[in-house]
């Protein structure tokens, strides 16, 4: 065996943000690695996941898990390979899926992770298609969204790690799909490659007047990643009996105060109310133990079949792990971000 | 028989209300009534319902219902007699419940109508707690609220005529119940002769404070009624999976425009996302079909057993009906509110 790393290369939280994140908010470290204890294993981080709901564990507010302290580790999804082992469960060049956060290498208790599912197309869908983003995508369409055939379904941020995925579900399921997105490039592939029946840019000035032309039968689901002036042009449109998955706001995450008035808070109960909307917000860490393992079955199948596609922006180098996790919550990704970080 | 009325006396209205309605937005009419027609009933009304909903039915504004033209009659539920009848299905001295508005008289198809149930303690019940009012408490509670033993519920409108319910039939599933009422009156009633385990007066200063101290377990059901600055109070209390069953927002009916900013229209998507919030808006119209038998059954049994209290404020005739509906608005009333029209 070749000799074993005695330190781990870390992205600590510097600072908290004002608004949006900047470099100086993280901070590089390195860490020596304790010795294994009994259960333990040494890990080499393979891709580190970055997602949207980071932003939230870099503030103080709070939200629904407990914020990363300052001078801490930042927190994330982790496929890593097993350098040494004193778990059992686990031998030397194993993958395994793990939380041990935006780091070279770790040592984690054995019984925080699990081995990638077998026949994985690629290890990094662990942490996209097959993992957090994609179990969310499907379990708030289904359980939440409750999709039925021909009925048109919008989704926003649509070619990201979530987004893409409920489309090509509720397209699966026989809906009328409508995707919002930011930029030529991002509807181009929605529609083209994933099969969407439109998608319409937010950046475009008309954007309400668009999305209306595309869904002509109004909004019976839309999926929320993303708040905003998004919401505001979708709200209208929305159905009676329509349902809203509350995934994430993501245009809102970096917002130091709220907007200037007048104090529209009571627009959004009414709406609900004179159309018998139902809209629940859901965090997809509580639905692990009952559905994920259903979940990765279907899943596995419609990627076998290529009814699933995938889009992964894979970034080399934890280096570039703050820069790119900045540029994702201005929308500068395409497709699920992920940090390919050991060899 | 008796000679039979040539005239129903109406109230219509006259003009949309700006803001809250006043004596002037409604009009008195004597109509003709035509000759009976083949299937179709003569009725006296007994008892007229008034109920929030039906300021909404005076604006032009789109909501779950048509609105009410200008020069229309006012519509709402109500108990008649049957005068003469040309449908076989009912007999002369009939009560029948129907929704033939605010007049004293009316010809109206006999498939529209439906006998009171048997054994009714009071046939204004058909208009209260055995009908709209009472099925809105049930159904909102128990499908969208999911209570469950040992769980907060908080009901606001507390003793109205779905809060009553809404809070008394929470206490038979075994939850804390909280109301939120406006005057120490109300709330003496809700805790004294409902028993609700506490309530909040919402025109007090320190109504936060208040409310927390009535949920130190947080809220895990909140039936809304009000909107406005009680539900701001309410939302930070929410637990997380808390429900919200969205009947009402009899606070902002009357409303001309938005309140001055800030703009706090991303509070309550941030709420119900950060603490997997479900909230839905209904409408007990479209649970008729399927429900309401089963409803009934167990409503009337709660009521012989007396496990369900019943709070009527009676008017005496149509004339006071619009001072007495603008007095609903703005809380005056003390229950369940019905005009008493026929002898």
């Amino acid at each position: 065996m070749s000799s074993l790393p005695t330190h781990s290369r870390q992205v600590l939280l510097a600072s908290r943000p004002d608004g949006a994140p900047t470099p100086e908010n993280f901070r590089f470290h390195d860490a020596p690695l304790a010795p294994l204890a009994d259960g333990q294993v040494l890990l080499a981080t393979q891709y580190l996941s970055l997602d949207p709901y980071m932003r939230g564990r870099m503030s103080s507010a709070a939200s629904y898990a407990a914020p990363v302290e300052v001078g801490g580790l930042m927190v994330g999804g982790t496929v890593s390979r097993v350098l040494a082992t004193r778990d059992s469960a686990f031998a030397e060049g194993d993958l395994v899926l793990g939380y041990t956060g935006w780091q070279s290498h770790a040592v984690a208790e054995g019984k925080g992770l699990s081995k990638l599912p077998a026949h994985i197309p690629q290890p990094s869908y662990a942490l996209g298609v097959l993992g957090m983003p994609g179990f969310t995508a499907y379990r708030g369409l289904t359980w939440i969204g409750e999709p039925k055939p021909g009925e048109t379904v919008v989704v926003s941020a649509a070619t990201g790690a979530v987004g893409a995925v409920v489309g090509q579900i509720a397209k699966i399921l026989g809906c009328r799909v409508v995707g919002i997105a930011g930029g030529a490039r991002k509807c181009a592939y929605a529609v083209e490659t994933l099969g969407f029946d439109a998608c319409v840019d937010h950046r475009d000035a008309d954007l309400r007047e668009r999305l209306q032309q595309a869904c002509p039968d109004g909004i019976d689901v839309y999926f929320e990643n993303v708040g905003g002036a998004v919401f505001d042009a979708v709200l209208p449109l929305l159905n009676k009996f329509a349902r809203v998955p509350l995934c994430g706001l993501v245009a809102q995450y970096n917002a130091r105060a709220l907007p200037d008035g007048p104090d529209r808070f009571s627009v959004l109960p009414r709406a609900l109310l004179t159309k018998s909307i139902r809209m629940q917000g859901f965090i997809i860490f509580d639905s692990y133990a009952e559905h994920y393992a259903g979940f990765l079955d279907t899943m596995s199948a419609w990627l076998a079949e290529g009814r699933i596609k995938v889009l992964e922006d894979v970034v080399s180098g934890l280096d570039n792990a703050p820069a790119a996790f900045i540029g994702m919550l201005e929308g500068r990704n395409f497709g699920k971000l992920v940090v390919r970080v050991g060899a």
